[in-house]
This record gives structure tokens, sequence and C-alpha cells, in this order.
């Protein structure tokens, strides 16, 4: 039905034009680079650690234990020739990045994250447990894994941090913001998260690089661990890689759109209840609360009859 | 071009690693279960839902009055397959879940199901309609329905909440987390909502498994209707099913990142103004908001001219 | 294994039942209508406008100065049928939508479109390296362009805010909402943006129809830009169009969560504080801030060792 067509010459124009702005900004293609890591690939490798971490929750269906040694050696070999490439691909996004022995280092850290999956399991097994125990709403653990937005986000955190950890650029990043992007949920790779760990709702969350989480802490909605503000060195560029973002220790629970800020720590088993804005340190078992703002009510007539008086407080 | 291979013997190593952390964490697989619920199918019977629910605009686009009922007939056999194995994998799922009669209840269900769609579309036509005549920003119905993420959550949420009261397991909240994936509103499944209901940018709206909504209600972005905490059994289990959120009655407005917390009632026609934090119950009529909190402001000079004063109210 | 079957007649019954429903709501159906845009094909173009925008970043990535043209003229041709296609049916898809000399219109809009792809590059540019410089978690920017919501969302707006002024209906909305969909950032396709803007992390950002931005602005997660109230006309009908939400000047930075409404104006160079609520105007180079709100702290005992005093600062 399309009748457009653009004639030759003008054609030839546009992509003259692009061909020029291409090379005006350079930050902003990667024509005649080494290969790229591709954002498609990540995420699908992603899809397919869930697969491998929640066998029969996600992917293939009819897993037994008379298949699962068969599908496991399948499995495992398809992923490592995909994180092989995928991580080579992000050091050579790198702009420092060393030619040499590279593969053999990328080979070491494709295996040792391999190995790395089961202890990365234990931790979310304790996190879907928390999220059962923590919420009235779940009526079993199975709804947790199948429709939480916390356990793609916090799986996703958990994968991307071993990376991290294992020196991986590029890749954590992609794959958390791959998260971040489906469940509303921020957390950054470099984040340090203990066991049994809930965010309920989580849209709106966000948690900063250098944030500390203890074991068995629970957030909800809209709650920020983020910075107060960032040193700048003489250039007035801003200082990479300092600790700027809160310490929770274990068991702290922070409700719905508190937003807590600077490198300060939230004690043990404290409590911060929710809508406030935090930024000095709070001790342990204490909870801290916003003094209830005033409000204003104003009253107009209405052509309905008013609710019994029973129903209202004020 | 990738050179990256395990050995044998590692794999053997790597994959006896994870069988045994499968068998480990009993709550994280789905090892020799039953079928299991797909959240692909489902994510995909949700798209063909709203294809049928909104003919034209989603799915097929030729249609006419000559094909429309050829390609009914064939839409609702497809769809009735699919529901039938779906709500059947979700009660599998289910830890009592009764073999006897499954196949009939399921089968009712299916039926039941798909009858309600031209109840759950006169809703939505209502809802259409309140999105077009709630915000200065639409043009008309049809960008509305074409990009409005409040069609897709509140849509969503009819059918599943639908799905629930015919006492399907699971699928509704599968259901409605997509959604919430999606749009950033997370709606439960449980909640009762009027008809005429708008929801106007969304991300970040929250709304409980009890909170009860009147007819043709208006919620802003970042509003939660939540709980404000849980009763506890003698063993510190959370107590489940309880009503413990909001009750709006009709033609209540709540403006953007407004909390309302706890079992209380907003009576007719109120208004909750934006980022405030109620806890008590609100006649009807009622404007709330908050007290303007004082601001601080400190100057420094500016390398600028600075706005005419008729700029500033200050 | 499914035993699911539909009857003939209880099929029949199914499909008259929807039909009927079709024709009682006419907003929601697009039966016997001309061509309708489609919400995938749009989705889709927006991809390949992020591959033409980021070359080798995203789509094809073996690009080099020897195929780039032959690439580029592919492209260019591919993508002009499909916003000619699009863009026919968004005109279609209005009520009062002439058809005389819209072939001609259309195919105008389409080149145009394409031939200010380069202009929009150049703000691209400016964009990615204002993340860069603004966020001290960036390592470099191909993270940026790779792992940051802003990238996508501000991106997309640029391409739908050129359609807009070009006089496509519909299209620039669905681009936009797609985009609030992916990253949580929901900007109208109505709004003036300078160059270099940065969101961080981005999820709950609303910024409105009306509302204007100038060069290197900066803007945290939560932010709304918004309106106050809106006028309506003798039959109470919302009037349309009016500049309603707030113009903020050059080198302005709005921290997490804050609320500005109305049409204000922000001046050059000034920073607005998290979490606050603000509806008046602020001179140039002024810091707003909220008045700390008090906390309430209470104390309980727990079974743990306090953290040592100088961690705490209350």
């Amino acid at each position: 039905m399309s009748h457009f067509k653009l004639e030759s010459e003008q054609l030839n124009e546009l992509a003259q034009q692009l061909e020029n702005s291409y090379f005006a900004f350079d930050r902003i293609h990667h024509i005649d680079s080494q290969c790229l890591p591709s954002q498609n690939a990540i995420h699908s490798l992603t899809r397919k650690l869930f697969a491998l971490a929640f066998p029969g929750f996600f992917g293939r269906q009819d897993l037994t234990r008379q298949n699962i040694e068969e599908h496991l050696l399948e499995q495992l070999e398809h992923l490592g020739l995909i994180l092989f490439e995928q991580i080579s691909h992000c050091f050579n996004c790198q702009k420092d990045s060393p030619n040499n022995g590279m593969q053999e280092k990328v080979t070491e850290i494709t295996k040792k994250f391999l190995a790395t999956i089961p202890e990365i399991r234990e931790l979310l097994a304790s996190d879907i447990l928390a999220a059962y125990r923590g919420d009235p709403a779940a009526t079993d653990t199975n709804e947790v894994v199948f429709s939480y937005p916390a356990t793609l986000a916090i799986g996703t955190y958990r994968m991307a941090h071993t990376l991290l950890k294992l020196g991986v650029p590029l890749m954590p990043r992609i794959m958390t913001e791959h998260a971040h992007s489906l469940t509303g949920i921020d957390i950054h790779p470099g984040t340090h998260i203990g066991k049994g760990f809930f965010i309920d709702h989580g849209t709106g969350v966000v948690i900063g690089e250098t944030a500390t989480i203890g074991e068995n802490c629970k957030l909800y909605q809209g709650v920020t661990l983020g910075a107060l503000s960032f040193p700048h060195d003489d250039e007035g560029q801003i200082i990479r890689g300092q600790k700027r973002h809160p310490t929770l220790q274990d068991e702290v629970v922070v409700y719905a759109n508190a937003t807590i800020l600077g490198d300060i720590t939230i004690g043990k088993g404290a409590t911060v209840g929710g809508n406030i804005f935090l930024t000095k340190s709070v001790p342990a078992g204490c909870t801290v609360t916003g003094k209830q703002a005033e409000l204003k009510y104003r009253y107009r007539a209405v052509t309905t009859d008013r609710p019994t008086n029973k129903d209202f407080e004020i």
C-alpha cells in the first residue's frame, strides 16, 4: 500500500549527512571497533541464568531426576560459550584493555563464575523465604518466584555482583539495568547485600554503588539509599569510587519512599519509617519516624450522604 | 571466534555441584513436578485477551463486520485451550491441590471467564473515557488506548480480578505483576475497583490486596494505598487475609505521591493532596492537603542576568 | 494433554455476546476502520532509529568505514517506508483527517524527519556526555549508552518531539510511552528540552506536556514537573493546550523525588533539594531545600551489641 520512495540523490545525501554526523561525535558510534558486547545477548544470558538457578520455574519445564544431568551438561556448555564471548567483548570495549593474556583471563573468570552459581542459589533461597515471610499477601513460595519483582531484581543483582567481583567490566551494569527496566528496582552491582533480602513492590527503589546491606533486611517501594553530594577534584571533575552511600546493618526495615542519604549507618534491627528524609546515623534497635506533618482540611457541601461518623477519627 | 572449552571433567563437576544445590533448597526448583504454569504463556495470553477486548487496536488489524464472527470463533477456541491448560497448571502447583474433579472444575472456570469478557469490556470502556476526561494532554480516546499505561494496568487488573474471584490461584498475580513490570503500576488482583477508574502517569502506584476503590476515582503517579502494620499470630507468623488497606468511596481524587495507609475510609468526593502521609479517615467532600513545609533559600552570586522580578513570587 | 472443548453452541453464543459488546462501546474497537497504527511496528521502529543513532552499539555490530555507506542506504530506505506507513496510519486514525494531499504531506514529513537525525545525534552526544560528567558511578560513555535508562528515555523523547513538531499525531506519544514502560521515565513529547540533559536512575520521573527545560539541566529519580490544576470551560470540560507546567532555565539541578508544580520558573543555575514540594518560582542561582522535618526516635532493647557511639551523630 505504501507509495513512498526516496529518490537516489536524496537517499545519498541523507546517508552522507549521517556518516558525517557519525564521525563528528566519536563517543556515540562504534564503527571500526572490535566486537562489542550485545545488549540483547546479555539480556538473554540473564534469562538463561535464571532458568539454571530456578530449574523448572523458568526455561525447560519437564525436568526430572533422570534427565537433569544431561540437561545441566548441555546448559553449562552453552552458557560457558556465551559468557566467554560477551565477557571478552566487554573487555574489548574498555579503552586501556590489554590484549596479552586476555583469553586465559576470560576463561578463568567464566569458569569461576559458573562454579559460584550454587552459592548464589543458596542466597536466592534465603531471599525467596524472606519474601514469603515478610508479605502477608504471599500465598506460597511459588508465587514469590513466579510473580515478585524482588526475585528478578535481587537475583540479577546477585549474579551481576559476582561478575563485578571477578573483574568483569560493563556486563554487570547491563544486567542490573535490565532488571531495573523490568522491575523499577535499581540496584548497583557494586552494592554489598547479605542473605535474606526482600524488597516489596519495589518500583522506584534506588540502591547506590557503595551501599552496604546486612542480613535479613527489608525495603519497600520508593526507598533511596543514595549519596549526599559528590567530592570534586581540582579540575572540577567528580572523584569516583569513594564510599558515599549508607550502611544498613542486619535486620533493618525501611518503609516506603524513605530517602536515606550519605555514608551513614543504620544500626542492627533499626526501623526507618515511610516518607522520611534521613541523613544521620541511627543506633541499633531504634525506630525513626517522621513527626506527622500537619494536615489542612477544607470542607465543602456535597450532594451525597455523609458517611456515618463512626467511620472517621478526625 | 570463541575458543572457550570446558574440559569434560570440569563440566561434570560443575553439573554435579548444581544438581546437589538443586536438591538442597527444595523451594526453588521444580524437578519431578507435575506441569507448571509458564510465565511466558501467561504473558502471551494477557496480550491475546487485550486483542480480544480492544479489537483492531491490538492483534489483527483488518477486522470488518464480515470477518469478525469467524475471527472470534477462532480466537475463543484458541484462548479457551490456553486458559484451560495454564489454569490447570496453576492448580497443580498448589500444595494441597485435589486431583478429583479438577478437569471439570477448570473447564467450568474457563467457560465462566470467557463469558465475563463483555462485562469486563463495559468496565474498560468506562475507564478509557475517564482517562480522556481526566487528562488535558489526551487528544482522543485512541491515544488513551494506544499509549496510556493505565489502559494496560487497569485492563490487566480487571481480567486478573475476575480470575481470582473464580478461584484461580497464582495466574492472577503473574498477570498483574506483568502489568506492573510494563507500567510501574502495582495493583493486587484482590483489590475491588469500581467503574471509571483512571491512574495518570502511574509509575510507583501501589494498591494493596484488601483495598477498595469506588466509582470514578482518579490517582496520580506514586500513590500508595498500603497497610500500616501486619498482625502476627502466637508463633510470630504474619496473619494473612485481613482487611488492612484503605477504602476509597466514589469520586475520590488522590494527587501524586500521597501515601494512604491502613483500613481507613476516604469519603465520597474527597480530595487528597500530593505528597501527604495519611493514616486517618477523611469525610466525604473534604479536601486534605499538607501544610506547606517551610523551605530554605540560599542565594549565591551567579554570572548571569537574574530573571526579571515579575517571574517570582518569593 | 488438554481435554478442553467448547461445544459449537457455546462457542457461537460467546462470539455473539462479544460481537454485541464490540458495537455497544464504539470508542474501544476499530472494526471497519482504515488501517491503524501498530504499537509493535512503532516500538520496533524506535529500536531501529536507536541503531541508526548509535551505530555499532545497537543493531548490526560489524560496521566499518568500508560498509557503512551501503548499510546506511539500505537502512534509510527501509526506515523511510515504515515511517511513511505508520505516520499515514496515525493520520487515518484522527477523526477529522483530510484525505486530500495526505500522501504528499506524509512523504514530506518522512523526509524532513530523516534529514533531522544528524541534529538529533548532536543533542544525544551532549546528553551522553552530561550523564558521564554527572554521575561518579559511570566508568565511561560506553556504559552510559549501554546501560543508562536516561539514554533510552531522552533519546526516544528527542525523536518523538521532532515528529510532534512536524505535526505527526499519536506516534510521538506511543514512542515516549514505550520508553516510559522500559525506564519509568515519563517525558511528554510536547516538552521542550535543551542540550546536555541528564536524568539519573529516573524511575518515577514525570515531565508534563508544557514544561520547558533549558541546557545542561539534571534531574534525579521521582522528580515531577507537573500541573497544579486544570482550567475548565463553561461546560465543565478541561481546557487543553495551555501552559501549565514549570520552566527550568539552564543548569538547574533537581534532586530525587522533588515535586515542582505549575507554570513557574526555576532560574538559571538554581538547585532544588530532594523531597520538596514547590509551587513558587525560584530566582537564578538560588538553592531551595526543605527545612529538615523533625524526626521521632523510639528506642527498644536489642539483643545485640550497640554499635560504638562514634558511628552516630544523634
